[in-house]
């Protein structure tokens, strides 16, 4: 059985594209792929097959033809991926499963959301149809309380949860495709408009357009495009249930201790052995709950933990480089995607102003949450320097 | 690297179902392949992962949650897959692979659509959108023109067209779970409102909710299930465009082509020795110029070949003993499974008053536009008796 590698990345700058279309934000990080490969690559001869990351907000896809159309790669094999916020992640486990068979060698993926088409919608919809909404469960109310909870339960501070934020724009304001490239303090944080107590304005992610390629390949053909590709260890997707009696705390997501059990396991290491993570911070609770989730601190210590600096970029454990989906955005079927591209630069020590001391492992984390907010489901990679 | 296997399969009856959501009909489906396969299954135990194929018209899925919600089986790695009306298929083939690569023993694959909730938009703008809608183009019109054309290049007749219709419907009036059991003649078929000439109403496929689900297992865990499995010989998926200058033809299918050459290729088979096939009939004609582009008869052929009778239950290629898309019916995400479904029964002599005589080899073919009905997608399976 092969492994599959990251073999080349690239990505459009994040932000408000109220210019390009969904086909041009793929057409565009394709492009940037394709200077992305060290080597070169030749789309049509090379590639075997394709996986699209995409929830459609903007009702445009319905299919992987979608990305032949931008890219002009006809005849290809192309699915479309959908699984809510964990998406693009998913494309990238669908590809490397594929490439890991050998009826693949290189496979494309590419992750992309237009969110300014339909947003409102959307984020209006997400999580609440049947069971939420009518309780008043909006996103960010079932984040909030979260944020309470964790507060009431164990004393984390408003402070601590606020750092999330400070630190996520820290990073975000020296990456290049982050959105929102500015920095804040904790009083910013804290005297941006309540969204949802104790959340403010600055604890949530932005609404963004974006789009971000990389190519998953063989072991037998890496060598043909770089001589310095990321290996990736490990790409495991779990589901959880809100439903359940009794095995569900506000606190923590079955879905993403499944995904991290499974995905350490497959990689053969534990949470210790993470040089460098890209967590779901859809909103700054999210974070901290995640740390604990993922074991990087013990349950009920995350507050402590981030307060201290570790997950900070000189850090034991640099968390969410980018700015995360609070500084970079969360164009939704795009956010897995352009975390591993993320990966593939810090694991060739290639990340710029956000580069990471030597990272030898790299986690990525997206956790998704279904319409019937009924359910979460969470996708772990692990990405390996060669 | 192991062979992939229906282990088991099962579907609710295809039809209008109003008073089931689209949670019911998978869980329904999901509950007729646990009657479904030989010596049980214990699905919280043996099931690794699923994939679930929906394009989502009634927009409640959003990923693979849906299918945790509607039966129970939480922490699962479950994937939606997207692409139109070949979805379910490359549910099969994205289950396949990930059973190939040996990470994952058993797969469940569920396809489901519930049409009855906002079909006429999907309908209407299925296609057409930025491309077709102006110039009247809806999906009858994209198929009526090739229907003229392969009239007129071609010689064939009326009655050729609607002969597909009536062996459908004869072959849906004997399967329990096609949506239209009735018989009808070529003058029925004729006679019938016209909808986009030359196309009536019944050379095309009715509105119809469904869901179907197979059990795709390794060599290795196949005989906890069943002694009787059906081996998945090829799974390809190919997508093709109506973009480029020169190559395209109103009378044939590029995407059919290329996924029908990559699976006799993969399965190592020629189009003469499939024994029973399911094809695409969403129109009359489609089924028509698929029988050439599989290669099952030559070129221009089609409809002397259909008139000939050799597409009948009892000729020397049945296609579509279910009744096809016209009589069975066409929910998109359930209709590849379906077909697995049956071809789960053809190959094992247990498809009751639609059985083919001893096949061995059996092909599914399902065939999709994107909605700027810039591209096609095409998925063609083969299923062999082990």
């Amino acid at each position: 059985m092969s492994d599959a590698y990251l073999a080349g990345a690239g990505m459009v700058e994040f932000g408000v594209h109220y210019d390009w279309s969904i086909d041009d934000l793929i057409e565009n990080a394709y492009l940037e792929l394709l200077d992305g490969v060290d080597k070169g690559v030749e789309p049509r001869e090379d590639v075997d097959a394709a996986w699209f990351g995409t929830v459609d907000v903007a009702g445009d896809a319905m299919g992987g033809t979608a990305v032949s159309n931008a890219t002009g790669l006809y005849d290809l094999p192309i699915t479309q991926v959908v699984n809510a916020c964990a998406t693009g992640s998913d494309a990238v486990r669908n590809a490397a499963l594929a490439v890991r068979t050998g009826d693949v060698d290189t496979a494309l993926v590419i992750g992309a959301e237009k969110m300014h088409e339909d947003t409102s919608g959307l984020i209006a919809s997400a999580a609440t149809e049947r069971l939420w909404r009518g309780r008043g469960v909006t996103m960010p109310a079932f984040f909030g309380l979260r944020a309470t909870r964790h507060m009431a339960d164990y004393g984390t501070t408003r402070d601590q949860i606020a750092e999330i934020s400070v630190k996520n724009h820290d990073n975000g304001s020296k990456y290049p495709y982050a959105h929102q490239r500015f920095t804040c303090s904790i009083d910013d944080v804290k005297q941006s408009p309540t969204i949802s107590h104790p959340l403010s304005l600055y604890d949530c992610c932005p609404v963004t357009d974006g789009a971000a390629a990389v190519l998953v390949t063989s072991e037998d053909v890496v060598d043909r495009y770089t001589d310095n590709p990321v290996r990736i260890g490990a790409s495991e997707v779990a589901t959880g249930s809100f439903m359940r009696g009794g095995e569900n705390s506000l606190t923590s997501f079955e879905a993403t201790k499944n995904a991290a059990r499974s995905a350490y396991e497959r990689a053969g290491i534990q949470a210790g052995d993470v040089d460098v993570a890209e967590v779901h911070d859809c909103f700054s609770i999210t974070e901290l709950v995640t740390m604990e989730d993922l074991g990087f601190c013990e349950v009920g210590q995350a507050g402590e933990f981030i307060e201290s600096g570790e997950t900070r970029l000189n850090g034991s454990i640099p968390v969410n480089p980018s700015g995360g989906l609070i500084a970079k955005g969360h164009p939704v079927g795009a956010t897995g995607v352009a975390q591993a591209v993320e990966m593939y630069e810090q694991l060739r020590d290639e990340a710029g102003d956000i580069q990471v001391e030597n990272p030898q492992v790299g986690l990525t984390h997206n956790l998704g949450l279904d319409r019937h907010a009924a359910g979460s489901v969470c996708a772990v990679n692990i990405y390996e320097r060669v």
